[in-house]
């Protein structure tokens, strides 16, 4: 595939602020991907005020019109079928083969909902998983799922190690990653049951995993494991917690600093080190999650996100377009037996 | 009840580094707390070795043999039984008015477990809950369950916000205190069945409780809420997470201090305000979980404490023992038409 031909469909009206933000983020984007034409799915009106404000963006960018939208507060279940959303179209560019991943910052349940309908899980997968890479004390590591499955069984566990194993593999680099269970105990019988149900299946399928067995949030900024796997509600719960927890340290050095005069004093000292830290642990640029196990690729960007970390899900779309992501998941998953975990899985209930 | 006579009793062979960490812990607690005498369970010839490193201690300590111990690997009913235990002798010493609360850095399983069976739920609870105070930018919030629960269901998750706001009244001194249920999006149909469930229970009990609805966990730290409820799995999670991101952010902190010249510099007149950070945050000051909805007293100490925090965990038993922390919530509780609660389910189900 030559990198001439990149396609991006964007759902222009996904996330606060759009479409203002998300045409900025793409200006921001094009300046590093000069490769990329987007399709811009949305109010054309709208859209094209704002991309007046880019004439660099003109001979990249074409708008669909759709004054049809997925609102944040939409249950999927109620815009799943409608055809004439930005986000549906958006998402279906990709299964006509016109784009080659969409992106979006809009409602995230409809997003997964929609692309999994559309795009359709791989063949062997039981369950699509939102993963993305987070930072710990010596590089970053895959976790998933966070939020795309509320609860999960013990199959899908161990199918998302697998699947994020090939991504710790093929997006980070690692040739052989340690592989985690998210659990609230090191022992074996701590946690919930599907948890040492699928430890037990990733222990006793013939594929070659560096499982490590269980891992404690507190562990995972350590650098532990290279791959962190639990359910879509407790990877989400984790996830915010840390992104929670720095603004407060970050925000209580700041008070804290406000209220001293040396430290006022050795501030202009440190203000590289602490922009640097900042832009190192800037949320923006861990943005653009990914939705794998779907025959297409679909990145969701976080809603409340600035142009800024809009341009990044769309460089980590591009990333993974070049990558030939769906296709590598595809073949690795299709060497995988799968069917060895239900059977397991079966064993144990019988 | 006059403060002479308080009195605690101590699992003396719990947690790392026991019996020494737990002596040196009593003795800076001693410092603080002189009117309170402890018992100690554990291997006399220890415990005493330890005890002759502080002649001060002599006069309120007493030691009590055994010697058989819980184990951080034991399996909590492989080890609710043995009456011989450290542990098991330290909870019963609660139930048979020898001691007015117990504490213990031991297997916090086998800590619930066993605490649950001598000192036995509360009248009209369907579950206890492990429950802390943690720290927000304005002040501090009662979280709980933080693990004696590793599934709950929509009652037990509307029986802990009642106690929660007991807790938040009488531990922070809040007199409406927020409730609010650990969820992964805002919105009504967000996160698992229980939760809705739990939401509907708690607005439709006739209780005045001043309910928010759903908390995300990147909002803890923002100070919405006084009380975070959740199932004992999630809370210990979103604990431990905040534990990891803290020490992470202070660890790349470090290094990048470390690495730069002109930072060294300015360090110096940043120390003391670093330095009281480091204070606020420190981990063992809120070390001390209490196990709430018991007919008594038990506290949790991290295992890996040392004797400062071990003494912050005496510290707070103590404080409890004088707020009569037990009694208050009994009379509380008996005041909750908590069968109305169960009803609201019954309802729902059928």
């Amino acid at each position: 595939m030559s990198d001439n031909n990149l396609v991006i469909s964007v759902d222009a009206m996904g996330g606060d602020n759009s479409p203002r933000v998300v045409v900025e983020g793409i200006n921001i984007a094009h300046k590093n991907n000069k490769d990329i034409n987007f399709l811009l799915f949305g109010d054309e009106v709208k859209v094209n005020a704002e991309l007046k404000r880019f004439p660099q963006l003109k001979h990249c960018c074409t708008v669909v019109h759709t004054n049809e939208f997925v609102h944040n507060e939409d249950k999927p279940s109620q815009v799943i079928r409608n055809k004439n959303t930005s986000m549906y179209m958006a998402i279906d560019a990709v299964r006509q083969g016109n784009a080659m991943a969409v992106v979006s910052a809009g409602n995230t349940g409809a997003l997964m909902a929609i692309s999994k309908m559309i795009l359709k899980t791989m063949h062997r997968l039981h369950r699509p998983a939102i993963c993305t890479n987070i930072p710990h004390k010596d590089g970053m590591c895959v976790m998933l799922d966070l939020g795309a499955n509320t609860e999960c069984n013990a199959v899908n566990l161990a199918e998302f190690a697998i699947i994020g194993n090939i991504l710790a593999r093929h997006t980070l680099g690692i040739e052989r990653p340690r592989i985690a269970l998210l659990n609230i105990g090191a022992e074996e019988m701590k946690g919930r049951d599907e948890i040492h149900q699928a430890a037990k299946m990733i222990r006793n399928t013939h594929l070659d995993l560096n499982f490590i067995g269980y891992i404690e949030p507190h562990q995972i900024g350590e650098g532990y494991a290279d791959v962190i796997v639990s359910d879509g509600f407790t990877g989400n719960i984790a996830l915010k917690t840390m992104e929670g927890t720095a603004k407060l340290v970050a925000r209580m050095l700041k008070k804290t600093i406000k209220h001293s005069i040396m430290a006022k004093i050795g501030l202009p000292f440190l203000l590289p080190v602490l922009w640097g830290m900042k832009k190192t642990m800037d949320p923006r640029k861990y943005n653009g999650a990914m939705f794998v196990g779907l025959n297409g690729l679909s990145v969701k960007s976080h809603g409340g996100t600035d142009a800024l970390g809009f341009s990044y899900a769309v460089d980590n779309a591009a990333k993974l377009i070049r990558q030939n992501f769906v296709q590598t998941i595809r073949e690795e998953v299709e060497h995988v037996d799968l069917d060895e975990l239900s059977q397991e899985m079966l064993y144990d209930v019988y």
